[in-house]
Protein backbone atom coordinates (compact mmCIF):
# COMPACT_ATOMS: atom_id res chain seq x y z
CA UNK A 1 0.00 0.00 0.00
CA UNK A 2 1.62 2.94 -0.69
CA UNK A 3 1.57 5.82 1.50
CA UNK A 4 -1.13 8.93 1.77
CA UNK A 5 -0.13 12.35 0.09
CA UNK A 6 1.76 14.89 1.91
CA UNK A 7 0.01 17.55 3.15
CA UNK A 8 2.03 19.94 4.22
CA UNK A 9 6.04 20.21 5.05
CA UNK A 10 6.10 19.33 8.81
CA UNK A 11 7.78 16.32 8.14
CA UNK A 12 10.29 17.71 5.63
CA UNK A 13 13.69 18.21 6.48
CA UNK A 14 17.12 18.81 3.84
CA UNK A 15 20.41 17.71 4.08
CA UNK A 16 22.92 21.18 3.79
CA UNK A 17 24.86 19.03 1.08
CA UNK A 18 21.63 19.05 -0.97
CA UNK A 19 22.60 22.75 -0.97
CA UNK A 20 25.87 22.41 -0.99
CA UNK A 21 26.20 26.20 -2.16
CA UNK A 22 24.87 28.01 0.95
CA UNK A 23 26.48 28.35 4.35
CA UNK A 24 24.83 26.64 7.01
CA UNK A 25 23.28 30.18 7.81
CA UNK A 26 21.88 30.97 4.66
CA UNK A 27 20.42 27.57 4.30
CA UNK A 28 18.70 27.76 7.31
CA UNK A 29 17.09 30.61 7.10
CA UNK A 30 16.17 29.87 3.48
CA UNK A 31 14.82 26.61 4.61
CA UNK A 32 12.50 27.95 7.68
CA UNK A 33 11.24 30.85 5.23
CA UNK A 34 9.72 28.38 3.30
CA UNK A 35 8.14 26.11 6.47
CA UNK A 36 10.87 23.39 6.38
CA UNK A 37 11.25 22.24 9.83
CA UNK A 38 14.15 19.83 9.73
CA UNK A 39 17.90 19.89 8.57
CA UNK A 40 20.69 17.48 8.59
CA UNK A 41 23.98 18.65 8.60
CA UNK A 42 26.53 17.42 6.99
CA UNK A 43 30.51 18.37 8.41
CA UNK A 44 31.82 20.32 5.43
CA UNK A 45 28.82 22.28 6.63
CA UNK A 46 30.16 24.15 9.81
CA UNK A 47 32.18 26.25 7.94
CA UNK A 48 34.12 28.36 10.03
CA UNK A 49 31.71 27.47 13.30
CA UNK A 50 31.90 25.01 15.18
CA UNK A 51 29.26 22.75 15.78
CA UNK A 52 27.72 24.27 18.98
CA UNK A 53 27.89 27.59 17.14
CA UNK A 54 26.28 25.60 13.99
CA UNK A 55 23.31 24.38 16.79
CA UNK A 56 22.50 27.59 17.50
CA UNK A 57 22.00 28.97 14.34
CA UNK A 58 19.83 25.93 13.48
CA UNK A 59 17.49 26.28 16.68
CA UNK A 60 17.59 30.35 16.25
CA UNK A 61 16.09 29.43 12.46
CA UNK A 62 13.11 27.41 13.94
CA UNK A 63 14.57 24.19 12.43
CA UNK A 64 15.46 20.86 13.83
CA UNK A 65 18.83 19.27 14.14
CA UNK A 66 17.83 15.75 12.57
CA UNK A 67 21.25 14.49 12.23
CA UNK A 68 24.64 14.41 11.59
CA UNK A 69 26.29 13.04 8.17
CA UNK A 70 28.25 11.52 8.07
CA UNK A 71 30.39 9.00 10.69
CA UNK A 72 31.62 5.43 9.38
CA UNK A 73 34.61 4.34 6.65
CA UNK A 74 35.92 2.28 9.03
CA UNK A 75 37.53 -0.43 6.95
CA UNK A 76 40.86 -0.41 5.55
CA UNK A 77 43.69 -3.14 4.79
CA UNK A 78 45.81 -0.40 7.26
CA UNK A 79 45.44 -0.65 10.82
CA UNK A 80 46.65 2.61 11.77
CA UNK A 81 43.95 4.15 9.51
CA UNK A 82 41.49 2.04 11.47
CA UNK A 83 42.34 4.00 14.35
CA UNK A 84 42.32 6.63 12.86
CA UNK A 85 38.61 6.10 11.80
CA UNK A 86 37.52 5.11 15.18
CA UNK A 87 38.96 8.70 16.60
CA UNK A 88 37.20 10.56 13.84
CA UNK A 89 33.93 8.36 14.35
CA UNK A 90 34.34 9.39 18.31
CA UNK A 91 34.90 13.18 16.85
CA UNK A 92 31.80 13.20 15.06
CA UNK A 93 29.86 12.13 17.91
CA UNK A 94 31.14 14.70 19.73
CA UNK A 95 29.95 16.99 17.09
CA UNK A 96 26.48 15.68 17.09
CA UNK A 97 26.17 16.24 20.76
CA UNK A 98 27.36 19.82 20.65
CA UNK A 99 24.99 20.45 17.50
CA UNK A 100 22.60 18.62 19.52
CA UNK A 101 21.30 16.42 16.73
CA UNK A 102 20.04 13.14 17.94
CA UNK A 103 22.03 10.75 15.64
CA UNK A 104 24.97 10.36 13.23
CA UNK A 105 24.51 8.59 9.86
CA UNK A 106 27.45 5.84 9.12
CA UNK A 107 28.64 5.13 5.60
CA UNK A 108 30.14 2.37 6.43
CA UNK A 109 32.96 2.10 4.19
CA UNK A 110 35.22 -0.06 2.31
CA UNK A 111 38.59 -0.80 0.89
CA UNK A 112 38.83 -2.65 -2.63
CA UNK A 113 42.14 -3.76 -1.81
CA UNK A 114 40.25 -6.85 0.88
CA UNK A 115 37.86 -8.61 0.34
CA UNK A 116 34.02 -7.00 1.29
CA UNK A 117 33.72 -9.88 3.91
CA UNK A 118 37.08 -8.43 5.84
CA UNK A 119 35.48 -4.86 5.02
CA UNK A 120 32.25 -5.77 7.13
CA UNK A 121 34.65 -7.58 9.80
CA UNK A 122 36.41 -4.31 10.31
CA UNK A 123 33.17 -2.29 10.41
CA UNK A 124 31.46 -4.17 12.97
CA UNK A 125 34.45 -3.89 15.35
CA UNK A 126 34.71 0.19 14.22
CA UNK A 127 30.82 0.25 15.66
CA UNK A 128 32.07 -1.46 18.68
CA UNK A 129 34.55 0.27 19.30
CA UNK A 130 31.86 3.71 19.34
CA UNK A 131 28.39 2.66 20.64
CA UNK A 132 29.54 3.13 24.07
CA UNK A 133 30.28 6.59 23.22
CA UNK A 134 26.95 6.76 21.28
CA UNK A 135 25.38 5.62 24.53
CA UNK A 136 27.07 8.02 26.90
CA UNK A 137 25.73 10.90 24.87
CA UNK A 138 22.56 10.29 23.08
CA UNK A 139 23.68 9.78 19.81
CA UNK A 140 21.83 7.26 17.77
CA UNK A 141 24.09 5.70 15.07
CA UNK A 142 21.93 4.69 12.05
CA UNK A 143 24.17 2.31 9.47
CA UNK A 144 22.82 3.28 5.62
CA UNK A 145 22.96 0.45 3.72
CA UNK A 146 24.18 1.91 0.26
CA UNK A 147 23.85 0.83 -3.68
CA UNK A 148 26.34 -2.09 -4.34
CA UNK A 149 27.41 0.90 -6.71
CA UNK A 150 29.61 1.91 -4.02
CA UNK A 151 30.89 -1.11 -2.82
CA UNK A 152 34.15 -0.84 -4.07
CA UNK A 153 35.40 1.88 -1.99
CA UNK A 154 32.24 3.24 -0.15
CA UNK A 155 30.64 0.70 2.02
CA UNK A 156 30.66 -3.01 2.45
CA UNK A 157 27.15 -2.55 4.05
CA UNK A 158 25.05 -2.61 0.36
CA UNK A 159 21.59 -4.09 1.42
CA UNK A 160 19.06 -3.88 3.97
CA UNK A 161 19.60 -7.59 5.05
CA UNK A 162 23.18 -6.28 5.94
CA UNK A 163 22.22 -3.41 7.72
CA UNK A 164 19.71 -5.19 9.85
CA UNK A 165 21.91 -8.20 10.35
CA UNK A 166 24.45 -5.94 11.73
CA UNK A 167 22.09 -3.83 13.95
CA UNK A 168 20.83 -6.87 15.09
CA UNK A 169 24.08 -8.25 15.63
CA UNK A 170 24.70 -5.88 18.83
CA UNK A 171 20.87 -5.20 19.17
CA UNK A 172 21.23 -1.48 21.07
CA UNK A 173 18.82 0.85 21.32
CA UNK A 174 21.80 3.53 20.04
CA UNK A 175 22.44 1.33 16.72
CA UNK A 176 20.17 1.00 14.11
CA UNK A 177 19.09 1.85 9.86
CA UNK A 178 18.54 4.73 7.69
CA UNK A 179 16.64 3.57 4.59
CA UNK A 180 17.71 5.80 1.29
CA UNK A 181 15.70 4.78 -1.52
CA UNK A 182 18.51 5.56 -4.04
CA UNK A 183 20.57 2.73 -2.34
CA UNK A 184 17.96 0.55 -1.92
CA UNK A 185 15.34 0.83 -3.96
CA UNK A 186 15.96 -2.16 -6.48
CA UNK A 187 15.97 -4.80 -3.79
CA UNK A 188 13.22 -7.41 -3.84
CA UNK A 189 13.85 -7.58 -0.44
CA UNK A 190 13.66 -4.03 0.70
CA UNK A 191 8.90 -4.55 1.96
CA UNK A 192 10.54 -7.01 4.33
CA UNK A 193 13.42 -5.83 5.53
CA UNK A 194 11.54 -2.38 6.50
CA UNK A 195 9.52 -4.61 8.04
CA UNK A 196 12.24 -6.47 9.90
CA UNK A 197 13.43 -2.73 11.05
CA UNK A 198 9.75 -1.65 12.17
CA UNK A 199 9.86 -5.18 13.89
CA UNK A 200 13.45 -4.48 15.65
CA UNK A 201 12.14 -0.94 16.69
CA UNK A 202 15.21 0.56 14.79
CA UNK A 203 14.31 2.56 11.79
CA UNK A 204 16.15 5.61 12.57
CA UNK A 205 16.27 7.61 9.53
CA UNK A 206 14.66 7.88 6.13
CA UNK A 207 16.78 9.69 2.46
CA UNK A 208 14.70 10.43 -0.61
CA UNK A 209 15.86 11.42 -3.99
CA UNK A 210 15.22 9.28 -7.00
CA UNK A 211 17.35 7.43 -9.41
CA UNK A 212 17.60 8.67 -12.97
CA UNK A 213 17.21 7.22 -16.30
CA UNK A 214 19.67 7.64 -17.67
CA UNK A 215 22.44 8.32 -14.64
CA UNK A 216 24.77 10.33 -16.13
CA UNK A 217 27.20 10.51 -13.23
CA UNK A 218 28.15 7.85 -10.72
CA UNK A 219 28.20 10.29 -7.21
CA UNK A 220 26.41 12.99 -8.28
CA UNK A 221 23.81 13.34 -10.60
CA UNK A 222 20.77 12.63 -8.36
CA UNK A 223 17.38 13.33 -8.98
CA UNK A 224 14.72 15.01 -7.39
CA UNK A 225 11.65 13.28 -6.25
CA UNK A 226 9.72 12.23 -9.41
CA UNK A 227 12.55 12.51 -12.18
CA UNK A 228 13.45 8.75 -11.79
CA UNK A 229 11.95 5.94 -11.39
CA UNK A 230 11.97 4.89 -7.76
CA UNK A 231 8.45 4.49 -6.21
CA UNK A 232 8.90 6.65 -3.63
CA UNK A 233 4.97 6.48 -2.38
CA UNK A 234 5.49 2.98 -2.30
CA UNK A 235 8.49 2.73 -0.24
CA UNK A 236 6.99 5.65 2.16
CA UNK A 237 4.25 3.35 2.50
CA UNK A 238 6.00 0.80 4.11
CA UNK A 239 8.16 2.93 6.20
CA UNK A 240 5.53 4.37 7.98
CA UNK A 241 3.84 0.80 8.18
CA UNK A 242 6.82 -0.23 9.95
CA UNK A 243 6.12 2.61 12.55
CA UNK A 244 8.23 5.60 11.18
CA UNK A 245 7.03 9.14 12.47
CA UNK A 246 10.44 11.00 11.57
CA UNK A 247 11.66 13.44 8.91
CA UNK A 248 11.53 12.65 4.88
CA UNK A 249 14.93 13.52 4.17
CA UNK A 250 16.31 15.27 1.01
CA UNK A 251 19.65 14.38 0.57
CA UNK A 252 20.80 15.51 -3.26
CA UNK A 253 24.26 15.05 -4.59
CA UNK A 254 23.47 17.31 -7.84
CA UNK A 255 25.75 18.77 -10.03
CA UNK A 256 23.26 20.06 -12.20
CA UNK A 257 21.43 21.26 -9.05
CA UNK A 258 24.61 22.98 -7.30
CA UNK A 259 24.87 25.27 -10.21
CA UNK A 260 21.39 26.56 -10.44
CA UNK A 261 19.51 28.89 -8.05
CA UNK A 262 19.18 27.70 -4.74
CA UNK A 263 16.06 29.62 -3.86
CA UNK A 264 14.44 28.27 -7.28
CA UNK A 265 15.67 25.15 -6.30
CA UNK A 266 14.38 24.94 -2.87
CA UNK A 267 11.30 25.59 -4.32
CA UNK A 268 11.42 22.76 -6.64
CA UNK A 269 12.27 20.50 -3.74
CA UNK A 270 9.17 21.79 -1.78
CA UNK A 271 6.80 20.99 -4.77
CA UNK A 272 8.34 17.82 -5.54
CA UNK A 273 8.08 16.88 -1.98
CA UNK A 274 4.59 17.24 -2.41
CA UNK A 275 4.21 15.65 -5.05
CA UNK A 276 6.25 12.57 -5.50
CA UNK A 277 6.76 11.14 -1.97
CA UNK B 1 39.33 -21.39 -1.90
CA UNK B 2 40.65 -20.26 -5.00
CA UNK B 3 41.37 -21.53 -8.00
CA UNK B 4 44.60 -23.07 -9.06
CA UNK B 5 46.38 -21.09 -11.28
CA UNK B 6 46.15 -21.31 -14.78
CA UNK B 7 48.63 -22.45 -17.30
CA UNK B 8 47.28 -21.76 -20.94
CA UNK B 9 44.88 -20.58 -22.93
CA UNK B 10 43.08 -23.63 -23.49
CA UNK B 11 39.51 -22.07 -21.47
CA UNK B 12 39.81 -19.26 -23.07
CA UNK B 13 36.91 -17.10 -25.01
CA UNK B 14 36.52 -14.08 -26.36
CA UNK B 15 33.53 -11.56 -26.78
CA UNK B 16 33.88 -9.53 -29.90
CA UNK B 17 32.21 -6.72 -27.74
CA UNK B 18 35.59 -6.59 -26.13
CA UNK B 19 37.17 -6.18 -29.21
CA UNK B 20 34.91 -4.08 -31.09
CA UNK B 21 37.15 -2.32 -33.57
CA UNK B 22 37.49 -5.59 -35.29
CA UNK B 23 34.81 -7.29 -37.72
CA UNK B 24 34.35 -10.86 -37.08
CA UNK B 25 37.19 -12.22 -39.48
CA UNK B 26 39.90 -10.06 -37.96
CA UNK B 27 38.66 -11.09 -34.72
CA UNK B 28 38.58 -14.63 -35.09
CA UNK B 29 41.59 -14.70 -37.17
CA UNK B 30 43.67 -12.64 -34.16
CA UNK B 31 41.85 -14.49 -31.45
CA UNK B 32 43.32 -17.87 -33.07
CA UNK B 33 46.46 -16.59 -34.15
CA UNK B 34 46.93 -16.34 -29.94
CA UNK B 35 46.31 -19.58 -28.90
CA UNK B 36 42.62 -18.81 -27.74
CA UNK B 37 40.56 -21.29 -28.65
CA UNK B 38 36.55 -19.69 -27.61
CA UNK B 39 34.23 -16.97 -28.95
CA UNK B 40 31.28 -15.55 -28.11
CA UNK B 41 29.99 -13.55 -30.69
CA UNK B 42 27.71 -10.33 -30.15
CA UNK B 43 24.58 -10.08 -32.73
CA UNK B 44 26.47 -6.47 -34.12
CA UNK B 45 29.90 -8.37 -35.56
CA UNK B 46 27.81 -10.54 -38.02
CA UNK B 47 28.21 -7.01 -39.50
CA UNK B 48 27.48 -7.78 -43.70
CA UNK B 49 27.68 -11.91 -42.97
CA UNK B 50 24.72 -13.55 -41.44
CA UNK B 51 25.25 -15.60 -39.10
CA UNK B 52 25.74 -19.05 -40.72
CA UNK B 53 29.02 -17.70 -42.60
CA UNK B 54 29.88 -15.88 -39.18
CA UNK B 55 30.23 -19.46 -38.14
CA UNK B 56 31.60 -20.80 -41.03
CA UNK B 57 34.59 -18.38 -40.47
CA UNK B 58 34.62 -18.95 -36.94
CA UNK B 59 35.32 -22.93 -37.66
CA UNK B 60 37.61 -22.00 -40.24
CA UNK B 61 40.09 -20.17 -38.23
CA UNK B 62 39.39 -23.08 -35.59
CA UNK B 63 37.86 -21.53 -32.63
CA UNK B 64 34.67 -22.96 -31.48
CA UNK B 65 31.56 -20.35 -31.03
CA UNK B 66 30.82 -20.17 -27.09
CA UNK B 67 27.76 -18.33 -26.51
CA UNK B 68 25.41 -15.84 -28.56
CA UNK B 69 25.08 -11.88 -27.29
CA UNK B 70 22.49 -11.69 -26.23
CA UNK B 71 18.62 -11.70 -26.16
CA UNK B 72 16.35 -10.36 -23.66
CA UNK B 73 15.05 -7.52 -22.73
CA UNK B 74 11.72 -8.76 -22.48
CA UNK B 75 9.72 -6.19 -20.03
CA UNK B 76 7.69 -3.22 -21.42
CA UNK B 77 4.78 -1.19 -20.03
CA UNK B 78 3.86 -1.80 -23.88
CA UNK B 79 2.32 -4.95 -24.75
CA UNK B 80 3.02 -4.35 -28.97
CA UNK B 81 6.88 -3.67 -27.46
CA UNK B 82 7.04 -7.19 -25.24
CA UNK B 83 5.90 -9.01 -28.53
CA UNK B 84 8.35 -7.50 -30.54
CA UNK B 85 11.19 -8.79 -28.09
CA UNK B 86 9.87 -12.00 -28.20
CA UNK B 87 10.07 -12.45 -32.05
CA UNK B 88 13.35 -11.04 -31.45
CA UNK B 89 14.81 -13.24 -29.32
CA UNK B 90 13.82 -15.81 -30.94
CA UNK B 91 15.15 -14.76 -34.23
CA UNK B 92 18.08 -14.62 -31.97
CA UNK B 93 17.77 -18.03 -30.64
CA UNK B 94 17.70 -19.06 -34.94
CA UNK B 95 20.85 -17.47 -35.57
CA UNK B 96 22.72 -18.68 -32.48
CA UNK B 97 21.62 -21.76 -34.12
CA UNK B 98 22.95 -21.28 -37.56
CA UNK B 99 25.74 -19.91 -36.02
CA UNK B 100 26.10 -23.32 -34.60
CA UNK B 101 26.29 -22.18 -31.04
CA UNK B 102 25.27 -24.01 -27.84
CA UNK B 103 23.89 -21.06 -25.99
CA UNK B 104 22.05 -17.43 -25.94
CA UNK B 105 22.96 -15.25 -23.11
CA UNK B 106 19.98 -12.84 -21.88
CA UNK B 107 20.16 -9.43 -20.77
CA UNK B 108 16.74 -9.66 -19.36
CA UNK B 109 15.98 -6.03 -19.38
CA UNK B 110 13.29 -2.94 -17.18
CA UNK B 111 11.31 -0.63 -17.97
CA UNK B 112 11.83 2.28 -15.24
CA UNK B 113 8.36 2.87 -15.90
CA UNK B 114 7.31 0.27 -13.83
CA UNK B 115 8.33 -1.65 -10.81
CA UNK B 116 10.72 -4.34 -10.74
CA UNK B 117 8.63 -6.57 -9.73
CA UNK B 118 6.14 -6.35 -12.89
CA UNK B 119 9.66 -6.70 -15.14
CA UNK B 120 10.43 -9.72 -13.81
CA UNK B 121 6.95 -11.01 -14.60
CA UNK B 122 7.50 -9.71 -18.16
CA UNK B 123 11.15 -11.64 -18.22
CA UNK B 124 9.54 -14.77 -17.06
CA UNK B 125 6.29 -14.28 -19.64
CA UNK B 126 9.28 -14.14 -22.07
CA UNK B 127 11.16 -16.99 -21.05
CA UNK B 128 8.27 -18.79 -20.99
CA UNK B 129 7.49 -17.87 -24.68
CA UNK B 130 10.78 -19.00 -25.98
CA UNK B 131 12.21 -21.53 -24.07
CA UNK B 132 10.43 -24.75 -25.92
CA UNK B 133 11.76 -22.76 -29.38
CA UNK B 134 15.48 -22.91 -27.57
CA UNK B 135 15.31 -26.72 -26.84
CA UNK B 136 14.00 -27.44 -30.44
CA UNK B 137 16.72 -25.91 -31.38
CA UNK B 138 19.19 -27.03 -29.06
CA UNK B 139 20.35 -23.67 -27.90
CA UNK B 140 20.88 -23.20 -23.92
CA UNK B 141 19.29 -20.01 -22.75
CA UNK B 142 21.75 -18.46 -19.62
CA UNK B 143 20.07 -15.72 -17.43
CA UNK B 144 22.59 -13.17 -16.57
CA UNK B 145 21.79 -11.13 -13.66
CA UNK B 146 23.33 -7.64 -13.99
CA UNK B 147 24.63 -5.59 -11.24
CA UNK B 148 22.13 -3.36 -9.47
CA UNK B 149 23.64 -0.25 -11.18
CA UNK B 150 21.17 -1.72 -14.11
CA UNK B 151 18.23 -2.43 -12.66
CA UNK B 152 16.33 0.40 -14.36
CA UNK B 153 16.41 0.09 -18.12
CA UNK B 154 19.02 -3.20 -18.25
CA UNK B 155 17.66 -6.23 -16.12
CA UNK B 156 15.19 -6.29 -12.69
CA UNK B 157 17.45 -9.67 -12.54
CA UNK B 158 20.08 -8.60 -10.45
CA UNK B 159 21.54 -10.87 -8.07
CA UNK B 160 22.06 -14.80 -8.77
CA UNK B 161 19.53 -15.75 -6.12
CA UNK B 162 17.42 -14.39 -8.55
CA UNK B 163 18.70 -15.61 -11.66
CA UNK B 164 17.95 -18.87 -9.95
CA UNK B 165 15.10 -18.15 -8.90
CA UNK B 166 14.30 -17.84 -11.94
CA UNK B 167 15.85 -20.86 -13.49
CA UNK B 168 14.17 -23.06 -11.08
CA UNK B 169 10.76 -21.76 -11.24
CA UNK B 170 11.20 -23.24 -15.15
CA UNK B 171 13.68 -26.28 -14.20
CA UNK B 172 14.54 -26.76 -18.12
CA UNK B 173 17.70 -28.32 -19.18
CA UNK B 174 17.86 -25.64 -21.68
CA UNK B 175 17.60 -22.64 -19.10
CA UNK B 176 20.47 -21.80 -16.82
CA UNK B 177 22.74 -18.72 -15.62
CA UNK B 178 25.47 -16.92 -16.83
CA UNK B 179 27.78 -15.60 -13.91
CA UNK B 180 29.46 -12.36 -15.12
CA UNK B 181 31.81 -11.55 -12.47
CA UNK B 182 31.33 -7.94 -12.54
CA UNK B 183 27.81 -7.56 -11.91
CA UNK B 184 28.11 -10.60 -8.87
CA UNK B 185 30.85 -9.63 -7.20
CA UNK B 186 30.03 -7.45 -4.16
CA UNK B 187 26.61 -9.87 -3.13
CA UNK B 188 27.37 -11.50 -0.33
CA UNK B 189 25.35 -14.79 -1.16
CA UNK B 190 27.51 -15.44 -4.28
CA UNK B 191 29.62 -18.36 -3.17
CA UNK B 192 26.07 -19.72 -1.59
CA UNK B 193 24.02 -18.96 -5.07
CA UNK B 194 27.10 -20.18 -7.22
CA UNK B 195 27.08 -23.73 -5.05
CA UNK B 196 23.43 -23.79 -6.02
CA UNK B 197 24.03 -23.81 -9.80
CA UNK B 198 26.31 -26.63 -9.41
CA UNK B 199 23.68 -28.46 -7.62
CA UNK B 200 20.86 -27.67 -10.19
CA UNK B 201 23.14 -28.12 -12.91
CA UNK B 202 22.61 -25.05 -14.59
CA UNK B 203 25.78 -23.13 -14.64
CA UNK B 204 25.89 -22.75 -18.23
CA UNK B 205 28.85 -19.57 -18.85
CA UNK B 206 31.57 -17.62 -16.87
CA UNK B 207 32.57 -13.98 -17.29
CA UNK B 208 35.55 -11.98 -16.27
CA UNK B 209 36.30 -8.64 -16.12
CA UNK B 210 37.43 -6.09 -13.25
CA UNK B 211 35.72 -3.62 -11.29
CA UNK B 212 37.83 -0.24 -11.52
CA UNK B 213 38.41 1.65 -8.71
CA UNK B 214 37.30 4.35 -9.62
CA UNK B 215 35.00 3.58 -12.39
CA UNK B 216 34.76 6.99 -14.59
CA UNK B 217 31.82 5.53 -16.75
CA UNK B 218 28.68 3.92 -15.73
CA UNK B 219 28.93 1.70 -18.57
CA UNK B 220 31.89 1.43 -21.31
CA UNK B 221 34.63 1.31 -18.09
CA UNK B 222 35.41 -1.97 -17.15
CA UNK B 223 38.98 -3.00 -16.51
CA UNK B 224 41.01 -6.00 -17.40
CA UNK B 225 41.52 -8.46 -14.84
CA UNK B 226 43.99 -7.13 -12.05
CA UNK B 227 42.74 -3.81 -12.68
CA UNK B 228 40.09 -3.69 -10.25
CA UNK B 229 38.86 -4.89 -7.09
CA UNK B 230 37.26 -8.16 -8.21
CA UNK B 231 38.85 -11.13 -7.00
CA UNK B 232 38.25 -13.78 -9.86
CA UNK B 233 40.23 -16.21 -8.57
CA UNK B 234 38.09 -16.95 -5.57
CA UNK B 235 35.07 -16.58 -7.92
CA UNK B 236 36.62 -19.20 -10.32
CA UNK B 237 37.41 -21.23 -7.24
CA UNK B 238 33.59 -21.30 -6.60
CA UNK B 239 32.72 -21.29 -10.03
CA UNK B 240 34.49 -24.69 -10.80
CA UNK B 241 33.93 -26.60 -7.73
CA UNK B 242 30.60 -25.85 -8.63
CA UNK B 243 31.67 -28.32 -11.19
CA UNK B 244 32.11 -25.88 -14.46
CA UNK B 245 34.66 -26.95 -17.12
CA UNK B 246 33.66 -24.13 -19.75
CA UNK B 247 35.15 -21.28 -21.24
CA UNK B 248 36.12 -18.14 -19.06
CA UNK B 249 34.52 -15.55 -21.45
CA UNK B 250 36.33 -11.77 -21.09
CA UNK B 251 33.57 -9.58 -21.27
CA UNK B 252 35.21 -5.95 -21.61
CA UNK B 253 32.98 -2.81 -22.97
CA UNK B 254 35.79 -0.07 -22.02
CA UNK B 255 35.94 3.05 -24.41
CA UNK B 256 39.71 3.74 -23.21
CA UNK B 257 40.73 0.08 -24.60
CA UNK B 258 38.69 0.56 -28.16
CA UNK B 259 40.70 3.16 -28.80
CA UNK B 260 43.78 1.25 -28.46
CA UNK B 261 45.78 -0.64 -30.86
CA UNK B 262 43.53 -3.72 -30.58
CA UNK B 263 47.18 -6.49 -30.74
CA UNK B 264 48.44 -4.87 -28.40
CA UNK B 265 45.26 -5.17 -26.16
CA UNK B 266 45.19 -9.14 -27.55
CA UNK B 267 48.52 -9.25 -25.84
CA UNK B 268 47.50 -7.57 -22.09
CA UNK B 269 44.14 -9.64 -22.10
CA UNK B 270 46.43 -13.02 -22.45
CA UNK B 271 48.97 -11.83 -19.83
CA UNK B 272 45.87 -10.68 -17.69
CA UNK B 273 44.01 -13.96 -18.00
CA UNK B 274 46.65 -15.85 -17.31
CA UNK B 275 47.80 -13.67 -14.43
CA UNK B 276 45.09 -12.51 -12.85
CA UNK B 277 42.07 -15.17 -13.64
Amino acid sequence: MKAKPLKDLSRLCIHTITTRPLDIESAAEKYASLGIRGITVWRDAFGTHGPRQAGKIIRRSGLEAVSLCRGGFFPSVDPGTRKLAIADNLKALEEASELEAPMLVLVCGADPRQSPETSREQIRAGIEAILPSAGNLGVKLAIEPLHPLYADTRSAINTMKQANDMAGYFDSPWLGVAVDVYHVWWDEDLQREIARCGDNNNLFAFHICDWKVPTGDILFDRGLMGEGCIDIPQIRGWIEKAGFEGFNEVEIFSEIYWKTDQDDFLNRITRAYLEHT
